[in-house]
């Protein structure tokens, strides 16, 4: 069994190697939620919706977000009747919004999100990091932001000053999220960013103290990959936050929690700085470009767990 | 002042061609609401919606239902996640349902029916009937059935055998109904079916007797043309209960509420025994093929009514 902690795209795309490497059905993904936000009174999740679409095929991997062939009636009639359109909700992710929140009305965030999974086919298990409410705020000039408004509305063009993630110090992880950590094979950081998708996980006590705790071996990827993030602001928030931007940078918020980090080949230089945190480096290519890389990058992650892949 | 009591597409038509020879501002539109149905945890009311895209300018009135233009992608989404779609929602009337329900859970629907009629820059007033919850039920030989299991998700195949609309019997009208029939110049029953559309608005006890003792002239037009409804199973539903299937039938169950009533040129023959009823007969062209047809109809209701249309 091995349990991945996930944010949204970088960890989606991981999540589709992964799944060529080892069978689905062995895999638990524990995905971030404090990004989590109401828009025209439907619930979206967007880190969840991310993986759910990528391992479905749905997604539009191209423009990064949202499901392929899209359309936006739905939105520009929405604009219409006045409502704010920034974040920009296709027609066919509404149906996922559509449906979560009308399960909600029943169910946990938890067992909306396997039901979701289960209507798109997907075997690996899905959790939401937490069944409770825990919000990301950035700090900016601006003053603090929900995280959506900072990141979408704004374009994470502010400076980030600081992080807060609201509930998550009385928040419990979802059922099923620490008994999975400790009974894992191996556990994965996927290569999200570490401060805003990770994060908001590692800032449950209980998911700390179970990745602490467990016997299984944990590796985190490197999302930082010559100084700068794939994707994403996490750059220029681990700059703001007054942390080094590399991926030593990252290492080093991972200490205590992590056995081994997987660096990209250009950084190969930085090992020494990693091996010096007390965590074992391994350097090998990061950026998944297509299907192969995906999948090499899942089998040297596996590797670096001392665990053996299918060939 | 103007009202209509309006179904959904007769209506909707009909209302097209008023707004054309009175000014919109003028019209207070009075809408069944015992059709509304809650689709995938959304509030859609279906008859309200037709009024408000036609006079809006977005009806598909080729097709008859929904908006122009439309696309299905959250509905193909919606199946794969098991939901049911005989009830088929576009994409840009999800919009519509989606800002309703987010309305619905601080307004009334009377509130948020004018919100929507404010989105879509509609000067016509558009009332719910009733704020109240009232719902059409068919009897059939399968037994009761809720209005859209018959009448959409069966195709109003089944023999009608009977119809209630539970909650008339305590709901009362929204505020502005009983008033503006009260201070009306006339008051109009459009060409909708008088059973399923018509008929809950005057199972309202408020409403029947606002429109019994007002001083307004009272209008009907015939949606039978020629022993047979233009669309819509209205013809059936008559047969069904027992009733004439004719104009004659239709201005029989008005009987009390109404002094003139418009029926077609066809059923001209119909007319003594619509006078024979104590209701003054005008026969015209009642079939509203386009713009001038919808129009000439407004004006000969108008005319009925003793009021001067617009040259």
């Amino acid at each position: 069994m091995i349990v991945v902690l996930a944010g949204g795209v970088g960890a989606a795309r991981f999540l589709q190697g992964l799944v060529q490497v080892v069978p689905p059905a062995e895999v638990t993904v524990v995905v971030n939620t404090a990004d989590d936000v109401e828009m025209h009174g439907l619930h979206v999740s967007p880190d969840v919706d991310s993986v759910l679409y990528h391992l479905a095929g749905l997604a539009d991997e191209a423009r990064g977000w949202g499901v392929r062939d899209e359309t936006f009636g739905a939105l520009e009639l929405l604009a219409r009747y006045g409502q704010e359109t920034w974040f920009q909700l296709g027609d066919r992710d509404l149906a996922t919004h559509i449906y979560r929140t009308l399960l909600l009305r029943k169910l946990s965030l938890s067992a909306a999100t396997d039901r979701l999974r289960q209507g798109l086919g997907i075997a690996c298990r899905i959790l939401p990091m937490t069944d409770s409410r825990v919000q990301t705020y950035v700090q900016t000039p601006l003053g603090w932001l929900p995280f959506q408004e900072y990141f979408v509305k704004r374009r994470a063009a502010d400076e980030v000053l600081g992080v807060q993630f609201r509930g998550a110090e009385v928040a419990l992880a979802a059922r099923g999220v620490c008994e999975a950590i400790g009974a894992a094979d191996g556990v994965i950081l996927a290569p999200s960013n570490p401060i805003v998708s990770l994060g908001p996980i590692l800032a449950l006590e209980d998911v700390r103290a179970a990745l602490r705790d467990t016997r299984a071996p944990r590796v985190a990827i490197s999302p930082i990959v010559g100084g700068a993030t794939i994707k994403g602001p996490a750059d220029r928030m681990l700059r703001g936050l007054g942390r080094e931007v590399s991926a030593v940078g990252v290492a080093e918020g991972y200490r205590g929690l992590i056995d081994a980090f997987v660096l990209d080949s250009v950084d190969a230089a930085l090992a020494p700085r990693v091996e010096a945190l007390g965590i074992r480096p391994v350097v090998t290519d990061t950026i998944m470009r297509g299907r192969a890389e995906k999948a090499a990058l899942a089998r040297a992650t596996l590797d670096a767990l001392g665990l053996v892949p299918a060939p």
